[in-house]
């Protein structure tokens, strides 16, 4: 199969520049017995600079990669032109396309690359993933942030495995998810594509979605799963004012310990395949051009060996938005040193290497560093040996059955009781015959879900009453809600026996502020419009009030939480979301979600996050009640579950050694539920300022009615380690207390003591 | 006059261990004719480790320092036992008293302390400043905030020189006071206890502040004026969440670009006896016990040669509090090598020194390094040679006729218009006949303040109506206002021509939330109460509605701003603020304060101020007007002024040279007035993401209706200065932006370049 290449004489010259020899084996590269590095090293000098540069960009399919009447490509100049040198990816392509067309699209597609650049370099296809793929066709999950309250990281690998395959299945390869980032502050409209404010949870749950979505590892070379891409880091949900874009302050210290682990362990432990950068800047240094950070601890400290991928434009950005580089050259220089390896989109930074490398050839060197990780992963993901789908599997795979039922599944254990006033739910479907589904936040088909679950037998009012917004894409507006279109919703809650009411936010109250013309962020966290109205007005008259919110950052409720009989925090679920609201209004099943992020009662309060330092609680604020509205971990049940028994096996634990706790939950309710049992640790002293707690472990349980299960936790010394006074990884002997229990604020404790 | 002394037993043996010799000049120090420092040095071994420690700590007077009936000493017995060793100093003694009282009392408090501890040490006494001393009898003078409206710094150097002097008079020698903090967040109950949200502005104010309590400094040893102690050293105002004794988090950069300078300037050009230690923790280390700050930056760096005092009884709160110290001697052994010299307050941290020496002798060194900076203080105030107050000076030094009109001074530069509608303002007294003074904020001589600038020509209808606040010291509630009372006021404007309002927040809608038993930060800055509403109501009857505002901190006081037709932000003026209010409103002085913080529109705006980077600017808000309510400098006049002619004296600068720049400021109004010229820089590309604008330089000048001056400030390398990529001070080559305007909004803009 080797066969000797005649090179033109342009790359012939290249090549003797390189390497001083006439002749090459060039499709060793080809050779699918050969390692991964021996590939990459094997094609590497094969490829001119132009060819180089090219596989450090990926450009969207809206500027020209389309699909016929006949699902046919269609390519414009500019792509046709592109696709000469190879390219190192293509976002979204065949996204508006349902799965078995998207197949055959994206094979037509790579087919076209493949056969169009002089070494057959196949091109990575990227989506990304908020409620599952996010292209036409696949099974709409709930956002990751909901997906963070089922405290379940099993489920959300199950959930993001299927994400994966679909993915795969439609033709793509990366997906540039799941975010690693914290979310601390709700007027980031982007809080909801994140796992919560908790490092220790957001670890679970990024890993096991890097995981999930990487097929293991092993399904990225099989070709059943993608590439994942833990972003943006670092810090970026730490933007100043929760605003997108914005410079972030923060310490070292609170880095390391706080920020990085999700990113460490989606290196480390998922083996994420590759990483993007952020938006914001760290403490004056913008992300994009950090080589302490995108080198120096990715790469020295964590040993990351995938990509780097811009954020968008935002290598361009250091020049004309940044402005910490005087041209858009000096620009993309710094995003090659700093290292990223991809120029996202752009057409003003890497674009302009080849020409830079003439006047400063040292430049190539860093161009081979990037290139390498970008062949490297294609390699891994079998493109150069595989880079077709097998359309006859696509249409038994994408929106499986199980698939779907995972979607159900998922919004069950997500689902989060907030407030269940005198055991006002789960409604008894006998005694509740008329049952009014009112609100802003009603769909087309709340109605029919809530059929589907309880049949006939009741009779439902639905009104939906009246929008929020005007769904004007980048700068919504709000609407003003005529009072009479209240009076008609009461006039409907009034002829039933309960309200159940869907406030919160819709998709326009809380969304990404993109660079251009569009606003996202909010400055304050308070249910808009009528609908604190809407609340106080149904609940006067005396009947049940069932609050279900919808949302995408968290609200300050406060009128609601006062006012309503029973709260559903229901966030953003799957496409069956109404349909498993339902189920647990009827208690079909148990709610057993608890909170990922801590309500605050208002906007003014922030920054507040449960793990906090306790001195940042010692006052509270005038005229404000103390504490949050409802704490992280939160979230009750219909059950009711009794701790008891915490025992720790040893009241010592060294550098060396780990203690057992356990506890005993008996389930002392009437139904079968689930609960999610919380072991936090607390430093009581510290060479530097403590956390006031923070969540160690948890592990979710089901338990019959009576029935009792001892749960253990491992505490291990590295649970105990932190960044002390000198800057340095360290473990402190001292006290330490231990809490196990049903959220942040409600435990049982101990206490055990470090000796070194 | 030397004598040979003959020490007690005790005495004796703790002198063999550090001398190893009998005898020793033991009356040295007394000689005024020898430095400073000779002086110490002859003094300091003389002390018992005991009396050292004692040079360590200050008392509050409340313990047990008393005046009976006819002025006497009435001292507790926990106080004598005190003294017997002597003291390093006693806050607030004679505080309830009238000045001449309390400076006889304090003669005799001194007498009694240099009589009973064995060397004749005299105590420090020491006060604070914010509406002038605080004490009985005094001068009120505006807050620290309201004088920084006035951008006139020789005035402020004028208030506290009138401070430094009444102080020193009733017996004091300290002051532990100015703030050289930032308050950038008014959710902080103590922002108006600061000079501003800048760190020009505020170094600036400090300064000048420093200069006049410490009389040029010359005024210490001449008996005339007392120390400064600029405070809290450091970051204090940027405590997270706006609550005191919280955490903070700032980044190393912005620390020394924007937080350090004004204690800096403190420290070099105003040369202040003292710097107290701040309630936060930095980035995690305790303030008070961290000896980077207190002896790396501040000494090794500035060569500050004075004290370090705790903020009260913070070094034990290093162990109970903020948890970085196992126990009590920890806490005081890590104080200690910080480089704290002196314990405020608290019984629990240096009381153990002694007992702590015992078994670390090493400790001693510290010790004496803190109580040389103690003793140099009390020698350099001179009070070892003059310890006592001349009482017939008291009377005609304290509340001069000067010092109460240059109350009144300040008042009118400090007091910012803010809205003046189709010119609503001044007021006309032949057409405003009948003038209605309304709302919470009126006080007690308010219509005798009016009555004393028009005299009865016009009639004034005056009602407080309602009260904010229950006016419950540590933890105060809000009332609420029956709307008859609202009724009750509205009627009465409508009987006026015009109604002037006075509205804004009372002294316990912003306070010093201490460690116990008191809250005072706030989680809104919107007006409480029924404040809104009476503004709206007023306005209503269609009359003009002038709004004053009197507050301490700021207030997003949109439906005011959009209501009234004037406003007067008066911030907390001095005793003759009514009095002050109402000449400008009647026209006698045209306003000319500027607004020292940036005012939002929303609490959910924070952090918000005029210096963020631009790129925190990017993304505003989803339904929020862009942009602040009112931004940093702002201020209206009853002139208007048109600036022309920007020049430049070379579009070049070097790291060597400097460059000057001039503008044209007409006054084309009708009346005389001030004017703040500001100037600002940008400098347009920086190795680190960089400030969106930062004030370099102002000034405040007068000009009569059509009067043009040429005004003239320097551009300095020093202005370009910052701390660059690699943690360095750097000068760095490109293009700046230079702004000169009537605020940070509004301005005449040029460019230069700075060449290396």
């Amino acid at each position: 199969m080797k066969k000797r290449f005649v090179l033109p004489l342009i790359a012939i010259s290249v090549f003797f520049q390189s390497y001083g020899q006439s002749t090459i084996d060039t499709s060793k590269y080809k050779d699918a017995s050969l390692s991964v590095e021996e590939r990459v090293e094997a094609l590497l000098p094969l490829l001119s600079l132009d060819e180089k540069v090219a596989q450090m960009r990926i450009f969207h399919a809206n500027i020209g990669v389309k699909a016929d009447d006949k699902g046919n490509l269609n390519l414009s100049k500019k792509v046709l032109k592109k696709l000469e040198l190879g390219i190192a990816g293509i976002k979204n392509p065949g996204e508006h396309l349902d799965a078995v067309d998207a197949a055959k699209f994206n094979n037509k597609l790579q087919k076209y690359i493949i056969e169009h650049n002089r070494w057959g370099i196949p091109a990575l296809f990227v989506t990304e993933s908020y409620n599952g793929v996010d292209a036409e066709g696949c099974t709409i999950f709930g956002r990751p942030l909901t997906s963070a309250a089922s405290f379940n990281p099993s489920l959300v690998n199950r959930v993001w495995d299927v994400v994966g395959k679909e993915a795969r299945l439609r033709g793509m390869h990366m997906c540039h998810s799941p975010e690693a980032d914290l979310v601390r502050d709700p007027r980031f409209g982007r809080m909801s594509e994140a796992f919560g404010e908790d490092t220790y949870l957001t670890t679970q749950m990024v890993t096991n979605a890097i995981k999930g979505v990487q097929g293991n590892y092993e399904g990225l070379g099989k070709g059943t799963h993608i590439g994942a891409v833990a972003k943006h880091f670092a810090g970026y949900g730490q933007v100043l004012g929760g605003t997108n874009f914005a410079a972030i302050e923060i310490s070292e210290r609170t880095l390391i310990d706080e920020i990085y682990p999700p990113f460490e362990a989606a290196v480390k432990d998922a083996k994420s395949l590759g990483i993007m950068a952020s938006h914001g800047d760290l403490n004056g240094v913008a992300s994009h051009g950090n080589p302490a950070l995108l080198t120096g601890v990715l790469r020295d400290q964590w040993n990351f060996k995938g990509y780097v991928v811009s954020d968008a434009n935002d290598i361009g950005r250091l020049h004309y938005f940044m402005k910490v580089a005087e041209t858009p050259e000096a620009a993309t220089q710094m995003g090659l040193e700093a290292g990223v390896d991809i120029d996202l989109y752009a057409e003003d930074a890497y674009a302009l290497l080849p020409e830079m490398v003439k006047k400063n050839p040292a430049l190539e060197k860093l161009i081979d560093r990037s290139v390498r990780r970008v062949l490297r992963t294609k390699f891994i993901l079998g493109l150069f040996d595989q880079p077709y789908i097998k359309i006859k599997e696509v249409k038994k795979g994408v929106r499986a059955k199980s698939s779907l039922e995972l979607a159900k599944e998922a919004d069950l254990e997500s689902i989060i009781l907030l407030k269940n006033k005198m055991n006002t739910l789960p409604l008894d479907s006998k005694k509740a015959t008329k049952i009014a589904l009112l609100g802003p936040l009603v769909k087309e088909n709340t109605q029919a879900m809530f059929e589907s679950v309880v049949g006939n037998k009741i009779k439902f009012l639905t009104k939906k009453g009246f929008n929020l917004t005007d769904g004007k894409g980048g700068n919504p507006k709000l609407l003003n809600t005529d009072s009479a279109v209240i009076d008609d919703m009461v006039a409907l809650a009034k002829q039933a026996d309960v309200a159940v009411l869907f406030v919160g936010g819709d998709e326009f109250t809380s969304k990404e502020a993109f660079f251009t013309n569009a606003i996202g962020d909010r400055a304050t966290i308070d249910p808009v419009g009528a609908q604190d109205e809407l609340v106080k007005r149904v609940k006067a008259l005396g009947k049940p009030v069932i609050v279900v919110l919808k949302h995408r950052r968290t609200l300050s409720i406060n009128t609601i939480s006062e006012q309503a009989d029973a709260i559903l925090d229901t966030w953003d679920l799957s496409e069956f979301g109404d349909q498993s609201t339902a189920k647990i209004i009827f208690g079909e099943v148990s709610p057993s979600g608890k909170l990922p992020v801590t309500v605050p009662r208002s906007i003014g309060q922030l920054p507040y996050h449960y793990s906090m330092k306790e001195i940042n609680y010692k006052k509270g604020y005038l005229f404000l009640k103390e504490g949050p509205l409802y704490p992280f971990g939160y979230g009750l049940s219909y059950a009711s579950f009794d701790y008891s028994d915490l025992k720790i096996s040893n009241n010592e634990i060294t550098p060396t050694s780990e203690i057992e706790v356990s506890v005993t939950v008996k389930n002392t309710g009437k139904v079968k539920a689930k609960e999610v049992v919380q072991m936090y640790i607390k430093d009581q002293i510290g060479s530097v300022t403590r956390p006031d707690k923070e969540l160690k472990a948890f592990d979710k349980i089901e338990l019959n009615p009576g029935e009792s299960k001892e749960v253990t936790f491992k505490v291990t010394p590295e649970m105990l380690a932190f960044t002390g006074i000198k800057m340095e990884k360290t473990l402190e002997s001292g006290d330490y207390t231990l809490m196990v229990g049903t959220s942040s604020k409600e435990y049982l404790e101990t206490t055990f003591k470090l000796k070194k």
